[in-house]
């Protein structure tokens, strides 16, 4: 119910009184229970509701106001409000016209909707920080040899006997095959002297990892030298995160980094985490935001290097989980 | 481009120049890439054109016309056609909005956008049979014990060992949690008395395999009376599939049988199944579609029973997987 306030609290301040929930992430969120079929919730001042369809009669046992539909129509009913905020992002355009077509009036709320989710509760702390205590000790004991494929399968297995899940489908990039940033694992064999970058992530209890690692058994000076020079831009990144920062001063000092050592940047220097592995980081860092500080560098031919953690904003420096 | 000449022709039927697709299975389906984000492939009739965005850089390997975008504004030039067919479930309304307010004129295509992939190629029902092959073997060779969540894991590790990933999220329900359709397994224990209702599939090489069983140690009169019963009502539904057939009367037959043996019917008797492990019927099977026959009942304080199988629609009698 807490979160519901926060939701709450925001909704009034932009005079909102009603805000439909369609993210099946938004709704195990507020309510524990995440849909396997469209839902949606409408939260208003004082009451809440979800709409189930009626394949996803597991919401019968749920402590809330439910109600099961068979289709788009009974949501009709929501004409009643004068305005409803959405999220433009998981709505489809197809249930969007629909509901436009009920007279529906929807206003983009889409951020105002994912804000409360940027901080983290304690306990919310605590499962993000066992994802990763698991991808990063499956990482530490990874015996890089055989194939992309073959590594990227070594990494899922041990991630499900840990009892999670994939965050997202491993990406395991050797040699060339690094410049393309989200890489699909290959058949290709991992050299000695591959840069090879790893990408990987468990879900715990809903709750996504994401770290990266270049490894390189047997490392040129051009390897070398890239694998410290991201490390050195990563640490400088890492100094450089806490509570009140804005996330484009972090963005522009990445670039200047990057730039001084003759890289182009093809990516954000990083991405919230929680329940879903890419979560928006809006305009400021503030304390108890879990972030992803993820330099990295592509060039074509040769190959690629990234080095990602995960970090909790906090007052002073941030914390590597 | 076979595949890409089947949608023109059904383009050209319907007077329509020009589609956009932005379901990622539909892009993979044309040009055997599978985006990593968001995409675009607009089909005319003499051209075809991907717009990826730009962390999606190893489209520029592909053999087409490519265009890596840094954001939507530059899909500005698709003002020029008069009218875009798209995707209705796979654009979210955010796109849709922007699209719109660059003048761009869509017109929801969806089912004809999906209807070439509905009927299967030779090489797709390999895949196909090969991901059920994986499944079937799996499950037959499962000892059915311990929790909802252990049977789950053993079944995810076994299709990860055998090079393929999960289709879905594994379904593990016993005793009364057989109810729930779509339940997610949970800590309970299995116990020799109880329904085990297991939905599981594996993917192998972008292919989607979904098959159902239903255990159960030591059946009570009551277990035994409904697994035979869901047997027959399968084999009878087995029977009605064929090339020709309308949907609409394989599931009024589901509705007949499970109603004459007193029970409720809560879902279709079935779905397609091909890149996406659900795909819509359309109106009438027809030969080298690969379908589910998947009758369940489901009753609250008891539980359920669902056996789900595979089947290529042909000629004559429909082919189990």
């Amino acid at each position: 119910m807490k979160r519901l306030k926060k939701l709450r609290n925001l909704m009034a301040e932009r005079g909102l009184r009603h805000v439909l929930l369609t993210d099946p992430l938004d709704i195990y969120y507020y309510t524990g229970y995440k849909p396997v079929d469209i839902a949606f919730f409408l939260v208003s001042p004082m009451s809440a509701k979800l709409f189930a369809f009626q394949l996803d009669n597991e919401t019968e046992t749920l402590n809330f106001d439910v109600s099961l539909i068979k289709g788009l129509k009974e949501l009709k009913v929501l004409r009643k409000y004068k305005r409803i905020g959405y999220d433009s992002v998981s709505m489809n355009s197809r249930i969007y016209r629909k509901l436009r077509g009920f007279g529906i009036r929807l206003k983009d709320e889409t951020d105002m909707i994912r804000e409360p989710r940027r901080t983290k509760e304690a306990g919310e702390i605590e499962k993000i920080s066992k994802a990763v205590r698991i991808t990063k000790s499956i990482l530490r004991e990874l015996k890089i040899s055989g194939t992309e494929k073959g590594l990227a399968k070594d990494i899922d297995i041990e991630i499900r006997k840990r009892d999670c899940s994939n965050a997202f489908d491993t990406i395991v990039s050797a040699g060339k095959n690094g410049y393309f940033i989200h890489h699909r694992p290959s058949r290709k064999r991992i050299s000695d002297r591959d840069l090879v970058v790893v990408d990987a992530g468990a879900k715990f209890d809903e709750y996504c990892a994401d770290v990266t690692r270049t490894f390189c058994k047997k490392p040129g000076k051009r390897e070398k030298e890239v694998m410290e020079n991201m490390k050195n831009i990563h640490d400088r990144l890492l100094d450089s995160i806490r509570d009140g920062v804005k996330v484009k001063e972090v963005q522009d000092l990445y670039g200047k980094l990057m730039k001084k050592n003759g890289y182009r940047v093809m990516h954000s220097f990083g991405h919230g985490v929680g329940l879903s592995v890419h979560e928006s980081l809006g305009r400021v860092l503030r304390k108890n935001m879990v972030i992803t500080i993820e330099p990295g560098m592509y060039i074509k031919k040769f190959g690629g290097c990234r080095i990602e953690d995960m970090v909790l904003v906090r007052k002073g420096k941030a914390k590597i989980f």
